[in-house]
């Protein structure tokens, strides 16, 4: 490979200050996890049975379908190779590459489900057949009407003590299930969260066990009424699915009784705790955190490597044509975003570990940890999911015309990850849940409280600025010290808009609505601090040496600056930074630029994505890109005939026609 | 249809302040145009031969047939109805909705080159042939390794006066034409822009008439190899082309030559000015700010009607579920992309008046009006097109879950708009074209030029704000002040920026390339601007009664408030503005926003895009969302049969085999 690199990559990595080897080993969490990450990716990307077309090239149904065979594959080998648990997202990452596969659902929420909440003998009874695939599940919640507001959902599970069983329906049309993610055509088997009602006495959202398809002839079942919800802007291999019920009988054993229980009177035993459900909810947001960094690394590793092959325009008059990395405008389209990347990725790990850490509290039944828990996860997840969001699209732009083909790879990353930013709770939702927080923790600390963990430095909010200071704007505590001022004074002034709100006589709800542009814009802020302070705490690091801490020091500093001059106002606002900070903050992010460019190709070449999960034309390890880009373009279906049966069809009896009239 | 609208929509338009009728007759030009528009697009949206299956259902090459029938259809038809030219957008945007065909290219560039560029006897030769369909061309420019840069074109057209023939080639592999619109399978014709060689001299970039496919059987000619480069993010129904050239001879009547000719002995005969293709340009430029109000229009009908209808979660407790749009948050998402679409809808319309109006000057031969016309489109094209881009984005997102399916219609919106801000010049090197009229414009006013025009305002940069004044923030002189003001010191700063670095030492591209993030910044202000200032001034049209300009008012106060505290610290940090002020703008915000609310319906109504052209099931005029949503669903191809045959194939097997193992 290395003989036919591309030349002007060759000379970017030859050049590099650092030995991009040593961030990979920081990235991935040390060596035998890099070194067990490769074999498990070298044996995804190299088996056979794993190949097909670009899916890009396929319609839905092929897609759907190439993806249900692959994803029973992977089950498959999985098992026969025992890879362990923490393990398999090396092999499962490599052989989906950015997609997922239609029994996805499966494995991440209807298992999950069934531990936590089935009863012992629940799982006697469907834990073997679901682990063994006999059975396939999903987890429907959602529906046409209703999402993050589970409270609302209108699906009813009404107790008949008679024969012991629940009555299912969808009573009206926005009842129905719509979204759960093989659901259409794939599982046979639900979890259904619904109301319960027992003798006409509601009791809130409960989970059943259903079967919707005949394990005979995966036919719905009577009173099932089953379906796909149609083509979305990505995800087009998941059959998300939509479902409706209609007097469906399912005996009293099936609803999942580890924690509430219906006797067969109709009796109902209230659950110890229902904080217990939390633990489930921070784990997945924490994976978005880690998810968000690690796409946001992938674009970027495309468009940055794409930006040393391409070459454009003329800077100089009669000079050959620069790579267009060397323009600062397209510095400043990447850089931010390179330096993003990283610092999501390093707070992905920490949300991880601080999951880890608290789960065994709770475990322990400890659950004091829980509202910092969730409001950190809610925070970061809206904070990551958004900048990714936004940063994949940049880099699409920064990779102009190419950017816009599905060979470059960036599309497709793009619209399977957006829904992040939607599901498992919305951007602003999870935001006023981290405000929600930041109030009654302020409102504690104005109390005397002592704060600790995200929120302890909230005791100390200084509001007066010490006004005339000279400040070294790319000292990593100067920057810390500003955002936690920010943060600090905007929960401050967020938490006195409600106040006032209150004051004029608004009631609690309407207060809050009316303050809840500021409380986003506080919450924001606490996310941004958290996530700046994280990446310098983690350059401490001893275990790094200083080639890769110059470097990482460059990308925090970046990092900091960068969101800093890009929401200048909030700094400058009370006076707390002046304008000179400000242009001072500029000219250091034009010198880090400068200073970071021979880096970047190394930056992300340490990001260690393989071709193979890369999947992108643009960004390939050896930057031979044109050739490529046409060998790709020759293969797609338009081209497999050089007369395409439409000019038989339409244009030819048009032209013809047209033609004789003249 | 009345009889069945949703009732929280009906509710929304009985309660507007205003006639929505009357914005609508503002923002077409007249009750004239307001009719004539709904006559053609009545007539397209009932023509039965329009009609097909959604195009989200099809794959890729059933997208291109259909749309390739549809486009001739309707040039057929446009022709056997006599539309005249002011009058085909309201046809073909009913027909095309939000899609193109393959033969756009052919309308929209092939048969402009040949008007703008070939002699009369070319014009006898090709331009009935041409008008008339009996062939079908495109423009080929770009080449897989150069874009914007047209100098930086690799393909040659080498003279042969033995022959009287050039010879055409793509040298390279980065010299194959990439991107023209119908190449890959549709035209039969190309206008080629090629490095015109004679004697082995070169006479830069010229275009040529070649045609590429028999007139027989459509197989591509010799030494001709084209095809189509494969799936893009959108634009599914066009078939972008590759075309390689190999020692292709044409004769030498197929250059264009009504600027420039060779004579058959070679000798090459000058253009008389090279600045004439500029105008082309200003109008696909102009034309672009208007598309995109245009299509930030229709996101925010989309995403404002759905948030009338869908309700969510619980404000207070024991209440019914608020519509979406109750939520301050969601008006915070949705109102300045509301105020936007207005913002630039205006913009776009003065800028396609002054091209109008500078054309008949430049086709009087008086090029004095260029530069500045090419400034203002190159910032306005650059700023509208990133903000659509944006802005229809977050409006998707605004819908939640149901805003990421193809029944929303948002996500396709997005994929053929999106090109918009690569295509036709790319944002940073517009931002920049507009930089360097700034530059000069600046430097000549500190020479004691009058400057006239959209840089006037430069004469009197004022850079010692007045400290501690007390404004108020609503007063749309105040805030055009404001921006003025940012404009002329960020031009200010920029130009002293330069200028340092060249007293550095660098030469002027470099330093150029140093500021060009400043440049950027100083262009985007100066853009940002006329916009605000344009939105104003239209608000004094006299023919407007006071119930429509008090709203207009409302949207033209938001539109520049939340430009200003989006961009805080650009008006704080020279102490222009105050955090006085700034926190006066963000109550004004919102007390804008609660004074909107019951309007917004009926300002998105205002719009006028009928349900067929909107092609959204969430924007529905009606509001019965959720029945069309799974009514939609159902018709998707996936839902053709219970079971799909992917279970006979894989599923089964697998669950049965495992089944069998326990």
């Amino acid at each position: 490979m290395a003989a036919r690199m591309n030349p002007d990559l060759r000379k970017e990595r030859e050049n590099a200050s650092f030995d991009p080897e040593k961030i990979t080993t920081f990235l991935w969490g040390g060596k035998e996890r890099v070194q067990r990450k490769r074999e498990l990716e070298f044996l995804a990307l190299n088996d056979p049975d794993y190949q097909h077309e670009d899916l890009n090239f396929m319609s839905r149904e092929q897609q759907y379908e190439t993806q249900l065979k692959k994803g029973i594959l992977m089950v498959t080998k999985m098992k026969e190779l025992k890879i362990p648990d923490e393990d398999q997202l090396f092999y499962t990452s490599a052989v989906l590459v950015s997609d997922v596969h239609p029994m996805m659902v499966h494995t991440r929420m209807f298992l999950p489900t069934l531990y936590g909440q089935a009863t012992e003998e629940q799982k006697d009874k469907w834990l073997k057949l679901a682990e063994n695939y006999a059975i396939v599940g999903t987890y429907a919640q959602t529906e046409i009407g209703h999402g993050t507001f589970v409270r609302g959902l209108e699906t009813t599970a009404t107790y008949d003590p008679k024969t012991q069983e629940f009555i299912l329906n969808t009573p009206t049309l926005s009842a129905s299930k719509w979204w759960p993610g093989g659901m259409g055509k794939t599982s046979n088997y639900v979890v259904l969260m619904a109301q319960l009602y027992i003798h006409s006495k509601p009791y809130g959202v409960h989970s059943f066990m259903l079967q919707i398809r005949s394990l005979e002839d995966h036919k719905p079942l009577p009173g099932v009424t089953v379906g796909d919800i149609g083509p979305k802007f990505g995800y087009d291999v998941m059959d998300n699915g939509f479902l409706a019920l209609n007097n469906v009988r399912i005996p009293r054993e099936n609803m999942l009784m580890k924690h509430s229980r219906v006797e067969p009177d109709g009796t109902y035993v209230k659950p110890p705790s229902t904080k217990l459900a939390y633990g489930t909810m921070v784990q997945v947001r924490a994976n978005i955190v880690m998810y968000s960094g690690v796409v946001l690394a992938k674009a970027v590793t495309i468009a940055t490597r794409y930006s040393c092959v391409r070459r454009q325009s003329e800077m100089k008059p009669g000079h050959p044509e620069p790579q267009v990395l060397d323009y600062v405008t397209q510095q400043y389209k990447l850089f931010p975003y390179l330096a993003a990347a990283y610092a999501f990725w390093l707070t992905g790990q920490t949300m991880m570990s601080v999951y880890t850490t608290s789960s065994s509290q709770i475990s322990k039944g400890d659950i004091s940890v829980l509202p910092e828990l969730h409001a950190l996860s809610a925070g970061l997840k809206a904070l990551s999911s958004a900048a990714a969001n936004v940063g994949m699209e940049k880099c699409r732009l920064a990779c102009g015309g190419h950017g816009y083909s599905h060979a470059s790879g960036l599309p497709r990353l793009y619209t399977n990850m957006t829904p992040a930013s939607t599901a498992e709770g919305e951007h602003v939702v999870l935001m006023l849940q981290t405000a929600r927080y930041l109030m009654k923790s302020y409102n504690q600390s104005l109390q005397g409280e002592k704060l600790a963990g995200s929120v302890a430095y909230l005791s100390g909010v200084q509001l007066v600025p010490a006004a005339g200071r000279t400040r070294n704007m790319l000292d990593l505590g100067v920057l810390c010290d500003a955002y936690r001022h920010r943060a600090g004074r905007l929960v401050h002034e967020a938490a006195a808009q409600l106040r006032s709100e209150l004051q004029a006589g608004k009631d609690q709800a309407d207060a809050w609505n009316a303050t809840s542009v500021d409380l986003v814009k506080a919450a924001t802020a606490h996310s941004q601090y958290f996530v700046v302070k994280n990446f310098a705490e983690r350059l401490t690091d001893s275990t790094l040496d200083s080639s890769i801490s110059d470097v990482l020091t460059r990308l925090c500093q970046l990092h900091a600056l960068h969101g800093l001059v890009t929401n200048s106002g909030d700094f400058l606002e009370d006076g707390y930074l002046t304008g000179t900070d400000i242009r001072q903050a500029r000219r250091h992010i034009n010198a880090l630029m400068a200073k970071l460019r021979p880096d970047a190709v190394a930056l992300v070449d340490a990001f260690d994505f393989p071709d193979g999960i890369l999947n992108s034309v643009l960004g390939r390890y050896d930057g031979n890109v044109y050739e490529h880009l046409l060998e790709w373009a020759k293969a797609s279906p338009l081209n497999k005939t050089d007369v395409h049966q439409s000019y038989h069809k339409y244009l030819k009896p048009f032209l013809e026609a047209n033609r004789a009239k003249l």
